[in-house]
């Protein structure tokens, strides 16, 4: 299983992903999810997967080897595509290439041809954005009224963001929310694990601000885990009794 | 769908259900799903369920009519069972009898035979105890390790009470905890809905202690939820600033 999140606020992006594959329980692996394409000061692009890992890689490869553009006979890249929209077509481009050529061999295995990816970023001259692209290479684009997408386990890290992120929020907290997000996600299920990759980009500066990755001996992650359990402690038993009847 | 929350500790039983049923997006309606069984002072018991409404319907109605005993030959119902282990082995075997009725026609009509139910209670002479009951009626049991059981839309509350609940957590913790875990599923997934049904049940006292419905003009719920989301606002506004990088 999987955990990736996006936010896209006003100051920029955050993303998180988890590293934890597993095929079956008893056979759990560590694979990045996260993946950057920068050319500083033209472009920054982030992809997130989730679903089969055969099927995500095979993607991630035709992103950078490329595919033939219908209309100008050359060969696109993710790094030479000029808008996040037409990347976002051309990451479903490529979702649907992996799938003309892998995807009747995995039904008649009855393996199910399963990815989501967040795409997000940015390119010069146009805007920051955040994508949810589906295995039929179509996709959704996130909004100020819902500036979140998660992809992979989501429903538990869900709360803290439908409570606490809007586009206003201070790119440094939605980093916190996430964070939260990630670490409810991480102590509800096993099939998300540490270590978490976590990107930042700010709006407008075409760059990578923070790429991280945070192990099992980030003190700063730690404190966040326990800071938090202590704050919703405090917070419910700041609660005052409920009046509903002699307890 | 459904959310509903068992939670046992030392002092007592919590007990929350939501209202909601729904087939499909355009046809919701508002059902009660717990069911409680009282003769005081000598048994209090409490069933929540989740699945098809047309099975757990039947089943209850099989609760209440009785089943034969195949060792007495009398019929027995949840109100003469003598013990609570016995009575999990009784809506076991009043699921099996709804499937035995209507489980092969389900199927045929590719409407899977899914019932899953949270069972608690006290009969005297023995423990309070708390079980979730599948639809093939088997059942678990929850420990002081683990002791809060979910059915339905379980995800989005559960972080909530893997950070706080203990067997040694106060019952009326207990009872604001499951509020609050049940208020992140109402936020996060339509298909859970008010009114939603509290139970709570004091060790030995063999009595309903709180039956209470709480409904969208509900004073204490709506301070609560509120209390809450400022109370995570505060929290993660006080966790210092991520020291990953220039952000």
């Amino acid at each position: 299983m999987t955990y990736c999140v996006g936010i896209l606020v006003r100051e920029g992006l955050v993303m998180l992903a988890d590293t934890r594959t597993n095929a079956g329980l008893d056979n759990i692996a560590t694979f990045r999810k996260l993946h950057l394409y920068q050319t500083e000061g033209e472009r920054v692009i982030a992809l997130a997967t989730a679903g089969n890992l055969a099927v995500s890689q095979s993607v991630l490869n035709v992103l950078t080897e490329g595919l033939e553009n219908p209309e100008t006979g050359k060969i696109d890249t993710i790094y030479t595509i000029p808008s996040m929209f037409k990347v976002a077509q051309f990451v479903g481009r490529a979702i649907r290439e992996v799938y003309r050529i892998h995807g009747k061999s995995m039904e008649q295995q009855a393996a199910s041809f399963d990815v989501t990816m967040l795409l997000a970023g940015q390119v010069k001259g146009g805007r920051l954005r955040l994508f949810m692209v589906y295995s039929a290479g179509n996709f959704i684009e996130a909004t100020t009224d819902t500036p979140y997408l998660q992809i992979g386990e989501h429903k538990y890290g869900k709360p803290i963001l439908d409570r606490a992120v809007t586009a206003d929020t201070p790119i440094s907290e939605a980093l916190k929310l996430g964070l939260v997000s990630m670490d409810s996600t991480l102590r509800s299920n096993l099939g998300v694990g540490m270590p978490i990759d976590v990107l930042v980009v700010r709006r407008d500066e075409l760059k990578i601000s923070i790429s991280h990755r945070i192990d099992d001996n980030d003190a700063y992650f730690a404190g966040l885990r326990e800071r938090w359990s202590a704050a919703l402690r405090a917070a419910h038993q700041a609660i005052p009794e409920p009046p509903y009847g002699p307890i």
